[in-house]
């Protein structure tokens, strides 16, 4: 029911305004304004007063928003007072930056295991991971309650490795192949794709 | 001006629609309709139609759009009808990652130059660029008329090296670092980060 009230583009903004509010609580602010949030987003005030209104009010008419409990509320509304376990299918050099990423633990996410079907890779470990054979992803994950996955293999690749990965319940992926995927509908997939982020900015540039 | 006139929600749903209509020629299609692109896309045909009424019509009603021409138009409107140079800062593993991502040639992007601060790298070829000390780049980069720069370094050093990037003339940044840059309005930065993209599909994990 949430999922159909909630516009996709509101709860695409929610963890940025988190990232805004934990740099101002690291710059020892306590209260901040919509329009000083606003700025500091590159958004209006009153976009920011509507986004956050399709969950109840957060803060009073003119005393601005309360920063740790207005965190605190984002946080609990996107599920993050929990550790979210991570696969990663394909360990080249994005992934291999993904399980070296020191960022995933500290924000409630942890990579449980990574896969590959290279020699190379299968059996070293990397950012502290045994990287195993793809050949075994199934067994290993089909029975665990893994919720999200990182697709990092070749393009050719990527949809029958969701394929894969959709059978064994996995619910949300971050797909750094340079291809749309086919999923079911109760299935998250996030693009990470550098050259659509740069094309999104190419517009701009002339 | 048409900066103003085009929302940038919009904007940023082009490069998707020109990757499914890539993915689209390559199984032969020739003709599509924004019904048939909705269902790739998980997009309204309605919300199609509305984002590609602001640059004039395309494709007739009841005919579908045809493909190389709606992707033609895309590309040009995108600016992406030309080779774009790019400098990457920080390389560590997501800077080695871009240096040896293979998919920036075929999409008109070209990484020129790299730099990091750490001896350990300095002097490297990584993906055939040879890193440089961080020291050089304003006096390698601010002569030449480049408008593209990724971060990659750790977010504590990247506002720093933005403000650099920025008195240097570049005009869009792609940011690796996990921290919300401050720039100027006319410069245009668009944030890549797991952690976020993860944020964003948590939401829908209960």
């Amino acid at each position: 029911m949430k999922n159909e009230q909630i516009p996709k583009i509101v709860i695409s903004r929610l963890p940025i305004y988190i990232q805004a509010l934990n740099q101002l609580l690291r710059d020892n602010k306590t209260v901040i304004s919509s329009m000083e949030l606003g700025e500091i987003l590159g958004i209006t005030s009153s976009q920011i007063r509507k986004d956050l209104s399709h969950f109840g009010g957060f803060g009073k008419q003119g005393t601005g928003y309360d920063i740790i409990l207005l965190m605190e509320s984002l946080r609990e509304i996107l599920n993050l007072n929990q550790i979210w376990q991570i696969v990663v299918v394909g360990v080249g050099h994005i992934g291999q930056a993904l399980l070296n990423y020191d960022g995933f633990g500290r924000k409630g996410f942890e990579i449980v295991a990574a896969y590959d079907n290279s020699p190379a890779v299968i059996g070293k470990k990397i950012g502290g991971i045994e990287v195993l054979s793809v050949d075994q992803m199934e067994e290993q994950i089909c029975s665990k309650q893994i919720d999200i996955a990182a697709i990092a293999v070749p393009a050719e690749q990527a949809q029958q490795v969701c394929d894969r990965l959709v059978k064994c319940g996995i619910k949300a992926i971050l797909n750094y192949a340079p291809v749309a995927l086919d999923v079911p509908e109760s299935v998250q997939v996030s693009a990470v794709d550098p050259v659509l982020e740069l094309q999104k900015m190419t517009y701009y540039l002339k």
